[in-house]
């Protein structure tokens, strides 16, 4: 597959996902909401809404392509899987973490609304993710939205997104050898990014070891995305980025560009496209999305 | 049932409930964790052990004695409602919310530790809540599971507590009438007291008549506490409290004794134990621990 056609179908696929998180978010309109609730559910369609690759929702769909899943399954999936995302990017950029005036080109949530507003949005939008899993208005059995509940939990929580915040937060100034920048890499985005191809392996009826392979890729790519956004941040420019360029450098955060340089950082980044590409192989003609999204997180510009 | 008997139930079921809350808190420790992650599991502790009346799991299990219900089912559903409950005490106290100093006694999570960790912790405790909740390790069938989570998701989101939150912070200064600031504490408050005795009317195996009449006495006692929550604030002293007395009024807050004086709460706060009193008469003689629970809600000094 071409890196245009696959792009054709992140974007159509980033299409569908916009529309599902549009119906998810309409849900929370109630008519008796006074003008306080109705500013909280527009920060939060503010911070999921008319932005983002969508990058995790595609992982969920092409690693269902490796089996018969229901589309709509697929996604509902990548829809609460972004609104985790979402919740995580408004968090982070509060003036207590990152300090981020922008996101996707836009004002972040605390200065598009204020801080408070953008703290719930936040935790609201991590319960709605929850809740679109949980409750059995989509096809999934029970015991199936019990365990992506667990899964997606997982991701978020201490020993995923959360833990590794925590880390990058206590790395700013701080020197990190590979294999600690590598934990935080793991906790605080791959985690995610594992979870959205381990649940779509699970939509598709993987049996074990091929589920086992899809993690294996999932890990590797999510290191791979780290690189590369390591790589965007030291030498992309804002306009490309829709984010200030070099912030993670003037924050004294750990990167892979900061410990190995930016020729090392590379380097690395070849590595570990080639074990993924590995495990790829392993899966055979079916995983030729799972593929595509490789080359276009390996490739992309921005 | 006597006030003295009623409250040694509450105390040795908060025993229990923090047995549960100390296993499934030590479920997040990895011996690879670094301290950053350490730190912010010891702030997550910080925020949900060693304190606090476990009100709102008790209601699960006086709820749950309506009928047959598994003891370790009830002591896990409280669990998930104190650390969704924690969480969102941590994240009021924050200074861009309500900017709190103290709670139970204690410095509140972001004086403990820091602002980024409590923000954090808040997040990663509501994480842990629907993980603790969804996955198959206490007797409860699959779509049990996702039921209580989709319940649970409900009652903290943007039509939940969070919603509630958005609209205190907005009222600060403002003078609401009583329709608003019920709704406010339906939201804020309410929401989750109702599905502590939802959640424990489902496990207890109740007819859908049983169960409507469970919700109508929690909505009147989650009214009834909020009106002696605004009582014990504006007459109860920090010792008794255990956090600053008449912190309410300082803030410009909408409370039921702001609006309504505090002979007019005192009269309304009878009204409502009435309803809730009739909502228990129509359940029986099972409804003994329900009534106890109302009475110490009603009576309590702190």
């Amino acid at each position: 597959m071409s890196p245009a056609e696959a792009t054709t179908l992140l974007v159509d696929h980033g299409r569908q996902v916009e529309a599902e998180l549009e119906t998810l978010l309409a849900g929370l309109d109630r008519p008796e909401a006074m003008p306080a609730e109705r500013r909280l559910v527009a920060a939060m369609r503010h911070a999921v809404l008319g932005g983002g690759k969508r990058l995790r929702p595609f992982l969920v769909r092409a690693a269902a392509a490796l089996g018969p899943a229901e589309p709509a399954a697929v996604l509902r999936v990548g829809a609460a899987i972004e609104l985790l995302h979402g919740y995580s990017l408004v968090h982070d950029d509060l003036p207590a973490m990152d300090d981020a005036d922008t996101r996707r080109g836009r004002p972040s949530c605390h200065l598009a609304f204020d801080e408070a507003t953008a703290i719930l949005a936040g935790d609201a939008l991590q319960a709605l993710a929850f809740e679109v899993l949980a409750r059995p208005d989509w096809p999934a059995s029970a015991e199936l939205r019990a365990e992506l509940v667990a899964g997606l939990a997982r991701a978020a929580g201490a020993t995923g997104m959360c833990g590794g915040q925590a880390l990058d937060l206590a790395a700013e100034g701080a020197s990190l050898d590979e294999a600690a920048i590598t934990r935080l890499q793991a906790l605080k985005t791959g985690a995610l990014i594992a979870f959205a191809c381990e649940a779509g392996a699970r939509l598709a009826g993987l049996d074990p070891e091929r589920r086992d392979l899809v993690s294996t890729f999932a890990r590797a790519l999510g290191l791979a995305f780290q690189i590369k956004d390591d790589l965007l941040d030291a030498t992309g420019s804002a306009e490309e980025l829709g984010k200030p360029a070099g912030a993670d450098a003037a924050q004294g955060k750990a990167t892979f560009v900061r410990l190995l340089g930016e020729a090392g950082a590379r380097a690395r980044l070849e590595a570990v496209r080639a074990e993924a590409s590995r495990a790829l192989d392993k899966l055979g003609p079916a995983a030729l999305l799972l593929r595509a999204t490789l080359d276009l997180v390996v490739e992309r510009r921005h």
